[in-house]
């Protein structure tokens, strides 16, 4: 069985002070005192990040966490866009079930703060179709392709879609590493000026600085002594055309249907039994459309029941979601978050999620999104 | 037991009608044209290539293939800069391990020439530290400095490691996918212009285009039906400090030490029995210290025998490096360096490599590096 046995983050946010190294550095130092590991019982290091070598001219940097730790062992950086830390995870957890014994520690990073607008709204666009950057779309706009033909086809309102940010941000309010913290009110989010119609600034996630980490060991002796450890059940990876014209249908994200029935078989979990998730609401029509791709709700309902607000901590009901704040309120800092979302889990499983914890909670679920639903990656923990 | 059982390599070279996706596509179907296979047998696809972010803004490239392909499989993307494909390679053995009846696409690409020289240059200092790129060094510098201090210490000279690119691209010129084909002599070599001293731009490496994929299985049926297989006997990966100054030793590569030690050990290889050998020469003194590391040669010999060419086609020596042309007059697509090694070496032992085949090649190796030495993989073939 593989475990997750510990988790550090920094803080989300506009980090101006620290370098991608710093925050790298901060994560790895900070998830192996959480553990009590040293770094000589580390075998592997997963590292995910997307932007650093256009924003930075920063590549190999796996051999930039060798010189920071001081160690030669094998360290792989991975890449799928906003995709990359949930696919790293899965990566590391593959490297565990071809050996015995081994522990990693899966880092995701992301300095995005230092740059213009332009700069990072540009590169960030590098995870679209060449077709789709020379038409002059980003993320939003693509997003708002999929909230426009979503809200007319199942009759939805800019409303609807306004109690995710409302909702995430509420729970960001209680985590003290969110980039936001700040409560916020439908009003205000309806009031918020458009960025790509329907999409106003406040359904769009912020770029943000920060670093994650997580360590899975296969190693039962290390496992054991671990006070606090969650069995990861399932990770599954599915990819789609990148370019939205070539989709066929806009009202649905394939790779997380995929992605996601092919990890409920593998973890041999039902989906009803889900207490905690967190989503990829890198605009809120996302959050959405994955609740239904994942079964959580049916396809069409989620304009109607996200006002319901059963998913909101504090309610009654046996499934919340994005109680990091997601990434509308906890911040978008890309490489780190799909780590960040499976460490989000790993302290509610365990009990460690304070103010925000979901009582009697038992399986959570992290779901991952690169671009506009080009690759989706579904991580399934119980404890 | 994990095979390679097919290759394909596009033409190596300046290929400016053609973009990157033209050569993912023209190696995934070549390969799987190579081995009779259909794309609904591939069950993920690991991807190699360093600068499409920075160079075209082209990031999330799992997605792209999925698209190219039509395929909802798992798709990584893989980079450590011009290891990227040595990496990519041993996180696909890594995937079989942990699973069986598999068979995936190992596919490496990079578009390099369409940038000017200045643009090309700067985004492959990317994979330096930050501290060497403000200082203005480029890889030549860097490996120029390994050299001085190579040829002070041993009592070389820049004719010796001119030996290293006339026989590489004596081999070039038998293979009909190299970027170069044409014979040089020593001494136009040592005429080349100084592009940092002691190396010349006939020292150096190209900056190329290109795309090269394999096929690994653990498929037995797959590798039955296989008329030409070779067997993966080990795949190891190491990392180092990328800041030279951070070493402690400047005339050897650590990286290639720790992983090639390794790799005998996993493979119950000894390394006399290397009949045939793809090394990391993107600059001469590359090859010979890779010679020296990798244990083929005993540490500061390699300029004085490198003189003798017992390494090159046609000699009766039982150990013949670089048959491709090596990086020198092969090409240097970075992204598909790696793969296209591990191609030659299937190529050899699978009495596929026509004019340059070597006479009873029954075991080989590929030597894969990152940067000046922050990464390597070394990976070993048998038949």
């Amino acid at each position: 069985m593989i475990s997750v046995i510990g988790y550090y983050t920094t803080q989300f946010g506009e980090l101006w002070e620290k370098s991608l190294s710093d925050l790298i550095e901060e994560a790895i130092n900070g998830v192996l005192k959480n553990t009590g590991l040293d770094k000589r019982e580390i075998d592997a290091i997963f590292f995910s990040n997307m932007l650093a070598g256009v924003l930075e001219n920063n590549l190999h940097t796996p051999s930039k966490i060798a010189e920071i730790l001081g160690v030669n062992i094998p360290i792989f950086r991975v890449e799928a866009a906003c995709a990359s830390g949930g696919v790293a995870f899965h990566l590391a957890k593959i490297y565990l079930e071809s050996k015995s014994s081994k522990t990693v520690v899966v880092v995701g990073a992301e300095k995005m703060t230092d740059y213009s607008p332009e700069e990072t709204t540009s590169a960030l666009a590098s995870a679209a179709s060449g077709e789709e950057q020379e038409a002059g779309l980003t993320f939003p706009g693509l997003y708002a392709m999929m909230a426009n033909y979503y809200l007319q086809k199942y009759l939805c309102t800019e409303e609807d879609l306004a109690y995710v940010s409302y909702k995430n941000h509420y729970h960001g309010s209680l985590n003290d590493k969110a980039h936001f913290r700040k409560i916020i009110s439908v009003e205000k989010v309806l009031n918020s000026p458009y960025v790509a119609y329907p999409l106003k600034v406040l359904d769009c996630c912020s770029t943000s600085d920060g670093a994650s980490a997580v360590i899975l060991t296969n190693n039962n002796t290390i496992t054991k002594k671990s006070k606090r450890f969650v069995n990861l059940l399932a990770s599954e990876v599915a990819t789609d055309t990148i370019s939205l014209k070539e989709r066929k249908r806009l009202d649905e994200v394939l790779t997380t249907k995929i992605a996601s029935d092919k990890a409920f078989v593998a973890g041999k979990v039902n989906r009803k039994k889900i207490n905690v998730a967190e989503l990829h609401d890198c605009f809120s029509i996302a959050e959405v459309i994955a609740m239904e791709d994942l079964g959580f709700w049916k396809k069409g309902e989620g304009g109607k029941l996200i006002k319901e607000l059963s998913t909101m901590h504090g309610s009654n009901s046996e499934l919340i979601i994005n109680t990091s704040g997601g990434l509308k309120a906890s911040g978008h800092p890309v490489g780190a978050t799909g780590i960040k979302q499976i460490g989000e889990i790993y302290l509610q499983l365990t009990g460690q999620a304070s103010n925000r914890q979901v009582k009697n909670a038992k399986y959570g679920l992290a779901h991952n999104v690169g671009g506009s639903g080009g690759t989706a990656v579904v991580t399934i923990l119980g404890c």
